[in-house]
């Protein structure tokens, strides 16, 4: 078995129970499916239960089509609050990215895409200047150049409106947010939901908002650090998926604890992202299991 | 449901086929049994299976005889390599603590077991030196003196026969090194296979042996660190249950390493020691699985 | 030279300008001063400079009370904002440890006191419970017990005066507030400037006030700290010393976090506070330079 | 004040007595020097003194010639093994970068030095492989195809005499070995000491050679790590700059233990790289001291 053979991924949320296990594996195992990977979580404080389940596909005499069709009937057992989903390794992802003038998150992911290392098909980079086409065209990405102008309610409103068609025109399993620096208005928020993917740069919910390091080195901490989180109406305030932090001393200026912050925002968008599209991440309520 | 309500703990490793998800579920869910946590992992270079489950004691109407009785016509099923335990988190475990002259880890667990946090009677200490009885008997805890004297093969075979007669008079579920400055001969680490639980102060393999400290002094390390293990025969290369490190500096002397290192060394031992008392960690060849 | 020879040790801060490096050094040379460890800093934000050097008392022909006086003349001419300090790590310093029932930042403090691992004496340990009272006097310190009653302002303000009384008769270097669970009043926070050293259990300014743990289950953040932090008027707001992390998942509930947070609680105040014994920290505003 | 304002950086090791801050601030001061950030040790054990000194350059009326030559008479006061360097922050630094084909710390590198995070000319990349020629080449930096022939000592010396010829052509202030595969001869070694920069993917001395990743699996450790550090004759053995460390769990196969670690290769050796174009780095016998 390769650890890159093809994979079915069941993932699924449901109230907990007994028997939930055993009527999944029993599914599963009547046909043959081998699991190659499984997580269970059960919150006792919303008495919720999680699984995150791996099949080989070659195990199973199943197209993913087939598959979601018959996991239908056993998760209609599971209650009408039951929420899953199937997919399927062997369809590639797509991502959208947008960026403003920081380029570092950028430039981590374009380097992770280009190695190998982060299986996505990059469709676009959008950006609300245009400082970051060089690089993506350099990776035979396409760039679109979306202005964002200052103070001006409606055209700020027009430049969301083309955002939204030429991000949905790729129907993308995430939207990236690489250190782009306009807030998403609610009907974007919503219809992104669980999809578009924020870095934040502090340690939420420390320092909520514009200029996060100047505001931790007022405030004299120790350590920066960042949040990657899914985009909600709310201000920095969505499901957190990962979360990182890196020391800092009386010696570091506000300048070095951005310079520091920037390591700490590529790995952290990098993982959650990572999570995303491997269906790890499942939301329940303000907070995330991460399999 | 509480989290401490009692439950029952199955763990087993087998070579890996499918079905084996099913097989354990549906044992359990025939008897209406409760899963509240659940962990699964294939090794691919192994083809091993690992499992464990926690299950609600009231929820199944068995005691933890029947179950491991019943349990094992399931585990007879996965062949005859299947490597299973099943304990009950109501029945408290016992651990023997040995020490030297440092009491850095000692003063650590007594205060865990004190406050609560660390669920374990500690029936008794022994140690090679009389430094630390005092603190021992403060919590109410015997504190026996075996003494090694140095260069005295004779002796010291008879000190260890000493140690090994206060020991198994417990039959601990856990035998915990807390800095014990002695090599066990080799008849000591079969009959405490699995129930030996080590700390060595240093980011094993680095440093094996002696002064591990002054050696990652010498060689200019920028982190030391502390690895919790099983004992073995061969010394300080037994499988590792956890590890972490700190960082250090050329400003601090090998005296500062040493004392860095030690909060290190306290969380290191007190993580690997409630996991090994959870019955977490699940050891195949040289590695372990940690649930 | 051993690194425990006496030694003493000189901070200062004041508004930076060339030649202040010269000037002390200068004055200590004249003298056959042995610097042994020396560190500068300027805040380029508030244009102030700090510096700590400690000298090799021996290489000195005076005691520190002619030091002081002769260092008197040095900062008066660095200006009359000149904040200084000098001291002999040949005087034992004095801390009083105030707590409330949990104990494992007491019993961790204790234990580095007994091994001799932080360099204090202990005059006593307040509680306004008892809980913690057979733990101190197990380890030789007096133990005395201030009950805090619940919704009486009167009898809590006649508390404060008694535990006031206790504490400053032995005249302590520092007030170690170890999961102490009252808001110290106004007056009291002015008379321990400085010196009052408070453990908060999460990572400032996230989760002020009351059950931070608690308070980051349900915001679902990935990891949690603590902070060891100057006791000021404002809560949970003074000059931060040390913060440090731990990480946590979806599979801690709260209690595991309370659990977790336990051993960065501790290791985060052993470390504030033997930085503040030692005079490596200096306080500008409302931030801190630890050399 | 600039934090990006011109600096003289003065550098210096020399054997530990009194009166050497003092000679070298007094002769600063002399001619008017402000000193923007300076650091001191000594280490007792070798009996060593090291500082590092920045001076804002238009605080003294010297150009950085004759700055070194002042100097010069300074450090001919402190005995003959004093061992020092004056640099000057307005001369850009030069940099080469070797590599073979996993290409994570290159294009970690370039995009650091793209987003102006790394302040240096990156005058080529030369690569056994081709691999990494064209983001090299998007970046606008000349590239160069060395091929190593496996098996042939003889046109492997005609490869190294090549490599060293595009390297030295340059004289640049770091040789970057960034996931370059070939062991250096010794004569390069000497020829490039304290300048040739190797990232190593373990933590050192753990798994020193080749492929670290699955020895560490097979090894069965928590923690994988990565090591920068100057080249020297010994493999994976010279004075070490920085080391970091990330968790790993039995869950991660050795594909996933090498994808984790990249993200610390990649931060490690950005650091490193960072502190020795800064003249942090003072090396003295295998150590480093890093202010």
């Amino acid at each position: 078995m390769s650890s890159t053979e093809r994979r079915y991924v069941i993932s699924l949320g449901c109230p907990d129970r007994t028997g939930i296990v055993a009527k999944i594996a029993g599914f599963l195992t009547e046909f043959g499916g081998w699991i190659v990977e499984a997580a269970y979580h059960t919150d006792p404080t919303t008495n919720w239960f999680f699984t995150r389940q791996e099949v080989l596909a070659s195990s199973l005499p199943f197209d993913v089509r087939e598959l979601s069709a018959r996991f239908a009937g056993v998760a209609r057992e599971l209650g009408p609050r039951a929420d899953w989903r199937v997919t399927d390794t062997g369809e590639r992802k797509r991502a959208v990215i947008l960026v403003s003038k920081e380029g570092h998150c950028l430039y981590d992911l374009l380097g992770r895409v280009a190695s190998g290392e982060l299986d996505v098909d990059v469709t676009s980079v959008i950006g609300n200047h245009k400082d970051l086409a060089g690089i993506t065209e350099a990776h035979g990405i396409p760039f679109h150049h979306v202005p964002f102008p200052v103070g001006d309610p409606e055209s700020k409103a027009g430049a969301f409106a083309q955002l939204r068609q030429l991000v949905d025109g790729h129907q993308p399993h995430a939207i990236v947010l690489a250190r782009f620096m306009q807030v998403l208005p609610n009907e974007l928020c919503m219809a992104w939901a669980g999809r578009a993917v924020n870095i934040h740069h502090s340690f939420l919910p420390s320092f909520v908002g514009a200029r996060p390091y100047h505001q931790a080195h007022a405030r004299g901490v120790k350590l920066v650090g960042a949040t990657c989180h899914y985009v909600t109406a709310e201000l920095d305030a969505g499901p957190i998926i990962e979360q990182d932090v890196i020391r800092v001393s009386h010696s570091d200026s506000d300048r070095d604890m951005v310079r520091k912050g920037r390591d700490i925002e590529k790995i952290v968008l990098a993982r959650g992202l990572r999570w995303h599209l491997e269906d790890r991440v499942l939301v329940h309520g303000n907070r995330t299991v991460v399999f």
